[in-house]
This record gives C-alpha cells, structure tokens and sequence, in this order.
C-alpha cells in the first residue's frame, strides 16, 4: 500500500480495504518471564523428559532459540545485564549480591522499564529482583511503577516478600509463590489492558530451595524439580490465557529465558558445565519469543542471540530511545521474525565476576580463564579463583557444542583474530576489568599459577 | 547332539557331522584393551562425531553395552579393580599412585593373569600399569610374561618406558607410543598364536598430555583429541586384523573399555560429571566386546556390567579357577551373548578413596557424598574433601540418566531399600572403609558439614 496526496491535496490510501492498516498499531505490550537456574534442557521442546505443555506450546506458536546466552552464568549479573542490555561488568554488577550488601544496580544505569516509562507504558516487576535490595535499588525506583517479590534467591535469608518497598512477609511462604507471583501477573494484565505495559516477571524457581503448591507437589515423575517446573510451566500458560481473555493477545510481545544454567540439580542438557561456569552449560539459555501476526509459528532460530539483546530489540520493537551509555547487545527483531539466520555482531564476552573467561565469535568460543574447579592442576589456596589457561583453548560450537575437543593448536588464524577482537574490546571496560585481564596475561607467562592442561 | 555309549560300549556321536564340535574347544584368547580417561560419548557408535570406524565395526560384529561400569573414577583404582574383579577398597588401592609412592596392588590380590597362568596361559600387558611402579608391583610380578610401557600415567615425572622391569628409555617418546604399544601387541599375538593367550593393553591416551604420530597428527577435524582417539581406533583395527592374520580370530575374546570418564577434555556424551566424580559421566564407560560365534553380532546389550565382572567372566570362559578371595564382579556372559537382559546383582557401591559416594541399584542410583567441587555449601579447607549429602539423593537412571531430578523424597522406599543394602554390604570392607562410612554417617547430623542442598 502507498500513500498519496490526490489532486485535491488529502492524503488517500492506495486501496481502501488496507486502509486499517494505516492507523498507528498501538505500542506492543511487551512481557519477559525469567526463571532462575533453568538448565537448556530443563524444557520439554528442548529435549526434557519434564512435562512443560504451555512453554511447548508457545514455541510451537512463535520461536525457539538454540543458541540464546544469558550474560553470565550467576544471578545478579545476569539480571543486571537484561535489564541494562550492557555487559554486567559495565553495568555494574559483575557478582552475585548477597542480604549483606549495600549496593545495587547503579544510578547511571538506565533499565528497559525506564526507557519503556518514557513511552508511556505501565510497568511491574513481579519476582526475584536481585540487582540490590535496599530502597533506592528496588524496582520501584528502577521503573517500574509496582514490585512485588522476594529482593534475592531463596536460599538467602532473611527473606522477605516485598510489594513496592513495604515488606508483606517477614519470611516468604514458598509453596504458594509461583501462584502469587501468576496472581500478580494476571492482575497487572488485566488492570494495564488498555495501556501499554511491560511486564517482567523473574521467577524465584527453579533455584533451590525448591517448593511448589499443593496442586503441583507430587505430581511429577521427576521429583520435586519436575513439579516446580509444571507450576512454572502453568504459569506461563496463565499468562498467556491472561493475554486473550483481555483481547492483547495479539499486540504482547512474549519472552520466555533464565538466567543461567542449573546448578546441583537442572539438566543443561548435552552441554558441558553448569550454573558458575562459562561453559556451554553455564550460559546458554531456552529462548522462547512469540507475538501472533509479528512472529512466525513454529520456527527455530539458530542464529546466536544474548539477553543483552532484549533492551535494544524491545526498544526499537516500542520506540523507545536508547539510553545514553552505549548497549552491548544488538537488535535481534531479524531472528526473531526469521529475516535473519544470523546476525554480525562482535565477539560475545563471558566474565567471571571482573575476569574475562571467554569469548565467543562465529561458530568459535575461545577459552582465556577458568574457576579453579573446572581447571587442571593445584588451585592456589582462597577459594574460588580465576585461573588463566597457559594457552587459550578453541572449541567449534558448531561440530563441539559440549566444549570436548579443543583446536587452539591446529587453528591459530582463529585464536588470532578473537585475541585481538578482545584486546580492543577490552580497553572499553571498567578499570576493573582492564587490571584483571592484564593480570591474567602476566600470570599466563607463570604456568604454577594457571589452569594449564600438559601439553607434550 | 547327545553322546551315547552304543551296543559295543564304545562313545558316539549323535550324529556324525557334528562329531567335530564334540572335540573339546581350545581355550579361548582374551584381549583387553583399556583407554585411558575415554568418555561415554568418545566413540563414533556411542554418538560421537569422532572418527572411530575400527570400534565400531569392532560393535557391528560384537556386542555394546550402554550401561558399563568402571569401579572407580581415577586410573588407579579403576585398574586394581579390572585386575583383581574386587573393589578397589577390597584390592588395596583406593586411590592414584603417583611415582613417589612405593605402595602397589597387594601380593595377597590375584590378578586375571596369574589365574589364567595356572591353565597354561602366555600372558603380557602392554601399555600404561599403574599399580606400582617399583619391581616387585610391576606386571612381571604379578602373572605376566612379559611387560612394555609407561609404568603411570604420562603426566607424571620421571617417564620411563620399560620392558618388564628394565627402562628402555628415560623419558618415553609421547609421539609414537600408540604405535609402538601396536606393534608389541601384534608380536605378542603372532609368537602366542598356538598357545592360548591374554593380552591386557592399557593405553596411555586419550590421558594428557596427548600426542599422536604424525600418521594421524594433525588430520582430525576435532583437534589432537580426535587425532588421539583415530589412533587408538586405528591400533584396535590393527590387533583385529593380527587375530585374524594368525588364524585366531574365531578363538578370541576381545574387549574394549575405559578406566574413566574424560578429564578435560573429551566427551562424556550426554551424562553429567567427569573423571574423578562418582556422578555417571566419571564411571559409566564405552564397553565393546567381540567373539565371533559365541558373542551374536550387533548387539546393543542395557544390562548392567562392571569392569570387576571381567575376571570372573573371562576365568568361567577359560576355565580358570577363582581366587580365594571373594570376588565382587559377577559372570556376565549371559549379557554378553545375549541370553539375558539384565542380571540379578547386588547394589555397586562407587567410592572416592575410601568413602562410598554412591550406590547403584536396579535402575536407582542413590547419592551419598559427594567431592567437594560438586556439593552445595562451603567447602571444608583442605583441598579435595568428600562431603556426606545432609540428605541422600536418589536418580532413575532409566529416566534420568544425567542425574538431573532427585527423587529422593518421592521414593522413601527405594532410599530404604538401597541403604539397608550398603548397611549389609559395609562391615565387608576393609577398616578404612567402615570408618570413612561411620564418619560420614556422624557428619551428616551436621549440616554445616554437609553439602546439603538447602530444603525448604
């Protein structure tokens, strides 16, 4: 269809049946849910044993991504760089926050509820927030116009249940979460119907200590774990039943990710290494995005997507502006829509809090650094500690996906071009990273003190 | 066919053209050949997409099993307990030997080779022995004609390559020692073709540091692992095709497994952990066996099987009497020619060092401590320590073979089965063992002592 001036100066449209669809679409309602420690093979429509109908379903009706990263492989960060769409490193929290911390999410940080409240939208967060727990770095003053939620992960103590500031619980029941959680969420979808909204809902589960209802405890085959993923799985079908009865089925955007793989109990599926490792197994996350009549049904992306991503592409997706400190992640709308196969974009990076481990280009991941417990020889006493690789390992994602088989000697033009995307990477990082990678190369030339595998 | 005393008293046949059968058979041939930290999912018939077109042919015309069993996650042990058909706290070796210890397999433990020694067999280990280095532990003394290879594992120092006691080189030539092991191997089976025999070849590879010759250096798409394992495969197709040069083939029994699962590199297919972890990837191993004629061709074999059966096995096929000390492995031959499915066996206990971590029983795996590195909570100072689980653990292996669902509080009955079982098993043991599990059980009262994972 095109528009014209006619010769009487009105502006017609080419024909009248599509003239409908020159009106303004109403700004998409956008909805991210986000479980925590859910493993890439956690789902059933990603190989599970687990029963998971509603999130089956929702890919059936939109798409699933085969190579989604979170950021990092623990909470915080993670979260930090979803809602920034930066690197949590530059973001601001490069680890874990725990009830004893008094820092959060930065004020220079912009969040995509800011950048959606500038367009008008309704915002809630309903969850784990875990980018700090005092005032001033709740979601309320993040914003989003309504919180409710435990702060942190379940297994922190104190633990309360917050609306907005105000604590409702001293300590949280967790059986009945995940329904008070749909409960708000359902309640938020009905009351914002008429607005624009956002709606992000990081669920507490699977994180251990795992708890489900009464409806759900039992019920599965596979444990307790299979039963809190059924609850979580109904309440995506809650929300998504929320959607049509309240007629914005077809203009909401809905996401479905975690924040990193499973950590004692959870499948990563094939993939090597888990929850706190930058292994496969640690980062790479089920995707699920579906929006009828914008996303077509059914399809899989193959294409490399990162949590980073989702601030850019809900942006653009809204019209909304960027904020002004610059995104890591890029516009993703292509694969989503399946114009794309593969989008160019600069090598992805894996932090270990401050540490770079690895870094992720084409089909390559180039292994720089490793927690002591996944590498090889005496770990220096304290801890956890970041261990350089004497020499980098190469892993071909694309024939390797569990990381097993290691090419750095026969591809060095590979190892080459990654080491020298990340040295002019690096210089763009907080201070904290730059002295940490320049550590790791002086320690590099010390082989008692890296993770070095013997080579003959 | 029926032998039958006829009218003049003299033996007959049933029928005569089967009077050849009746001819007692020779005793069989055994070979064993043993990889050194090979993971589950290393061989191309096991789903890798390494190139391994000698082992499976060697399946093809032979069985593979999917549930096979080292008796230990590190090489030590795992061999001790090949060797004697015990477990490896039974045998006296509950840990790796390094070449400071002067300690090996104790002169009270008898190995498959001296048993098959009593009915006349030539016997010779080629490759890595690693139970005990000094003279008196080493293969010559303990059933073995003849001995040639590295002593321990090749990351270690000093590096000898020996011929039966005497060293040959100081520090064995990494490159071609694959070969090399190959060519002693089908000397052996050419100068022992008229006697029976039993090759034991424990290679050095796929351990680090890795090395191949320059016939396969360089030439797999996966790196110097690949190349590793094509050797490997390629030294299997040899030995076969020597069985089969000297007119033996139908007269031998040939094996092929794995001490353990990989270490860091290499693939444990689908199973979570690796070497030095009692979860399914340290323990569970490739295992392939081949006799034409008596084992039926093409056989995936789900039963489980140990590498503690292979003595009891291998001395029934040989008619080798058993040892005085009781045994621990069970005679699978049924499994292997398939005229069961699964045998009756009592619960397989899974230690690191001296304490029990697991139990396998039926389709049930019960967890009950677990190496610090992969517990919930603080780990204890100290290095590697083994945490007593607050609560057991327990996985369906046959839904759940990467042990990602604890089942434990669904299946009190299972739980209580299996630890009755251990409870029975347990005063069996040497001391060390009883105290490590009495410790274990005195710990587990105490949660900070504990890796528990945190219940609601």
């Amino acid at each position: 269809m095109r528009t014209t001036l006619d010769r009487r100066g009105f502006l017609t449209a080419g024909f009248g049946a599509s003239a409908a669809l020159a009106a303004p679409a109403p700004p998409p309602n956008v909805i991210m849910i986000y479980a925590d420690d859910l493993g890439y093979g956690d789902l059933a429509c990603y190989g599970s044993r687990l029963s998971t109908p509603n999130l089956d379903r929702m890919a059936a009706e939109g798409v699933r991504f085969t190579q989604f990263y979170s950021a990092n492989p623990v909470c915080s960060p993670s979260r930090a760089a979803l809602m920034t769409g930066r690197y949590p490193t530059r973001a601001g929290v490069p680890r874990v926050l725990f009830p004893k911390d008094t820092v959060g999410l930065p004020d220079s940080e912009t969040t995509i509820a800011q950048a959606l409240k500038t367009r008008g939208y309704r915002t809630m967060c309903v969850g784990k927030w875990h980018l700090g727990h005092l005032p001033r770095f709740l979601p309320t003053s993040r914003g989003f116009d309504e919180y409710f939620g435990i702060p942190y992960s379940n297994d922190m103590k104190p633990r309360p249940l917050l609306h907005n500031t105000e604590t409702i619980e001293q300590q949280a029941t967790l059986e009945t979460l995940t329904p008070r959680y749909t409960e708000q969420a359902v309640r938020f979808i009905e009351r914002s119907k008429d607005a624009p909204f956002f709606l992000y809902m990081p669920h507490t589960y699977p994180h251990i200590p795992l708890a489900a209802s009464p409806r759900f405890r039992g019920k599965s085959p596979s444990g307790i774990y299979g039963d809190v993923i059924a609850e979580l799985d109904w309440s995506v079908g809650e929300v998504l039943a929320a959607l049509k009865k309240n007629g914005v089925d077809k203009n909401t955007l809905v996401m479905f990710s975690s924040d990193n793989g499973p950590w004692f109990l959870g499948s990563p599926g094939r993939l090597r290494g888990r929850k706190g490792s930058t292994y496969e197994g640690g980062v790479r996350e089920p995707f699920i995005a579906r929006f009828p009549g914008r996303i077509p049904r059914g399809q899989v992306v193959d294409g490399v997507g990162s949590t980073m991503d989702i601030f850019p592409t809900v942006a653009k997706l809204c019209g909304a502006a960027l904020p002004a400190n610059p995104l890591d992640g890029i516009d993703i709308w292509p694969l989503l829509t399946g114009r794309s196969r593969q989008l160019e974009r600069e090598a992805l990076l894996y932090f270990d809090n401050w540490n770079l481990q690895c870094a992720r280009w084409g089909r390559w991941k180039l292994h720089l650094a490793r927690y002591n417990a996944f590498a090889y020889g005496p770990a220096p006493a304290g801890g956890r500690v970041n261990l350089p690789l004497a020499s980098p390992e190469l892993y071909d994602l694309e024939s390797d996906p569990d990381e097993s088989y290691d090419v750095a000697p026969e591809r060095p033009e590979i190892v080459k071009e990654i080491t020298a995307r990340i040295e002019r990477m690096i210089p763009g990082f907080p201070r904290e990273v730059v002295d940490a990678w320049q550590a790791t190369r002086a320690r590099r030339s010390n082989p008692s003190a890296t993770g070095a595998l013997p080579r003959s």
